[in-house]
């Protein structure tokens, strides 16, 4: 067994040691004689699990107790469509637009009421943040809404936007675990698990409880109705057991490596030494506005499709794996979420310098 | 480690082989430096494990060609909106309640048009399957819906229902891939696969093509839009890439032991032993009507609360776990799925007779 560095955007590397205990673990979880994936999600060793689960990231992100945390299905791209359904009293909601799942959140609720364009990033491909600090907020808006950090672009919101109130919607999918957050800014926070926490087909979904509603503007699929969730605790159905097992063990993991105060500081670190680098280069290009860089997903490119191609190419033969831009956008991209040790970052410059070198 | 007799009903027990399979790629899957839960849904080798897992499905079940299988987040409960919301054109559909699951898709559907109770076997606490042959199907019915193996109850529909031309849906959760299935009779068979088939938070929908449509009555979710999982073959958003693998590795286990021909006689040989023993045993009960006796879930009781209570307690101590019956019937269930050994069964009624002589 040889593994590789895994720079991918999602699903992504896990730490190693979560992988080793879910393997020795597969047959017998716990002692009970049965792997975890044959285990009723009514029993009690299960309840163990979720429960735990729940507790470890309240500790971790400090959640007040009057929000509720949901373990749900369907990723974020459902919750695109379960935040309108849940939120939309006036059917009016605002949207600031920083890149492609900001977009499609945004085309979602259009199906529903009035989405707003409250600031958009598109003129400059989505290479910044706009500045939020006094948008144009009408009174009747539900909620504004946003994608935290942009996992295509490599670009994060380093100050949230001043809502003038209104209750703040942030899918935090690629920065989700990455520094302490302050829940209590947000009416809704959430994000699809298998970037930064855990395997793919879980979202984690914080809700101010009173933002949990019974009666919704919509004929609402019960599955997507907030309240459903919250009254059933995350169990009205059979939940992704399996992500939820792999969540709490990394939650664990978080824990141990010092909780996110200490995850901020190394991923900051990990970031630096790609930032660093890409500044000095002659041959790599990244150009995120530098208040807006993301130090989850750092994008770059060297302006040649060719010369982009041959880069990921031989990266991986130097088990450097998943550099690859997105689609939209091309060049390469390495996401250095927390399960990225820092040699795998170190491995990556190296070899960028390599590549440099030769390719002058 | 030392594996126990589990008869949960769901999830529910997987076979060794293919755990032990998971385990042993944990943490490189074929040598690509990584686990199935770190991979990009977007890399050649997913794609490679998705691809052959609905070639496999597809010759297991011998799906036509204009059939569609798609592997969608949510459970069945998902496909209960997701059914009234694709199908329905006049909103009104025929629904035949044997069972919760079916009256939770009923109810569903209930918000989007009217459901129809075509038939019902509540009267006697859904023990039997109702004569579906001659059934009032109203000639504006979209679709006439069932629930084809109910899990709760342990009835089975031993031929389909008569729908008089209309689209047949039938969730096959606790039944799916038990034995052969006619695919053309139905217009859309669907599936959650945490019952007989694979881990939790996977649903597979096996849909007649033209019956995928674009031009929908309702606003709907873009993630329960059948057109829009169709088009993006399932990777419209990241899928619950580790249930899939683990189906995967299903059909292939299945595929070894014979297909469904020999699934059939393999899961009926031990539902008979249970069945016949219940026959004659003159402490435990089993009233399900004989001609609706579901292979997969085998329900009795003692006629006695304490007693019952006893019996699980005391199976426990001989690893036979999760025998409990559903919280709205009481009793015991043994769901005997595909990857429960004819020993386990055996073991079960053998304790069954000892516990019989101890308490006569």
């Amino acid at each position: 067994m040889s593994r590789v560095y895994n720079f991918s955007a999602g699903p992504a590397v896990l730490p190693e040691e979560v992988l080793k205990q879910a393997a020795a673990e597969m047959l017998d979880y716990n002692g009970c004689g049965m792997s975890i994936n044959e285990m009723s999600h009514r029993s009690k060793t299960f309840d163990n699990v979720i429960q735990t689960a729940e507790q470890d990231i309240r500790d971790l992100m400090n959640i007040p107790d009057n929000y509720k945390v949901l373990f749900l299905q369907g990723g974020a791209s459902q919750q695109f469509a379960a935040v309108p359904l849940n939120l939309m009293k006036n059917k009016k909601a605002g949207y600031i637009i920083t890149g492609q799942w900001a977009k499609k959140a945004y085309q979602e609720a259009q199906k529903y009421g009035e989405a707003v364009e409250l600031a958009s990033s598109a003129d400059k491909t989505f290479s910044y943040i706009p500045d939020c600090s006094d948008l144009d907020i009408a009174d009747d808006l539900d909620y504004v809404y946003i994608c935290e950090n942009n996992t295509i672009y490599g670009t994060k919101f380093k100050t949230l936007p001043n809502t003038k109130g209104k209750i703040l919607v942030s899918d935090v999918s690629s920065c989700f675990l990455s520094e302490p957050v302050d829940v209590t800014k947000y009416g809704v926070i959430y994000a699809g698990v298998q970037k930064n926490v855990g395997p793919a087909g879980l979202a984690i979904v914080i809700i101010r409880e009173d933002l949990v509603k019974d009666e919704l503007e919509f004929p609402t699929p019960t599955m997507l109705k907030w309240k459903t969730q919250v009254d059933a605790k995350s169990l009205y159905n059979t939940p992704n057991s399996w992500a939820i097992y792999i969540c709490g063990k990394v939650f664990k993991w978080i824990k141990k490596q010092g909780g996110l105060e200490a995850m901020k500081k190394i991923n900051e670190k990990k970031a630096k030494i790609l930032y660093d680098y890409l500044e000095k280069s002659k041959l790599f290009i990244n150009d995120v506005d530098k208040n807006s860089r993301s130090i989850m997903n750092v994008v770059f490119r060297t302006g040649n499709e060719e010369l982009d191609a041959k880069f990921v190419a031989e990266a991986k033969e130097n088990n450097i794996v998943t550099i690859k831009g997105h689609r939209l956008v091309g060049g390469m991209r390495a996401s250095i979420y927390n399960a990225m040790p820092i040699e795998g970052v170190e491995a990556l410059v190296k070899f960028m310098e390599k590549f440099e070198k030769e390719n002058a």
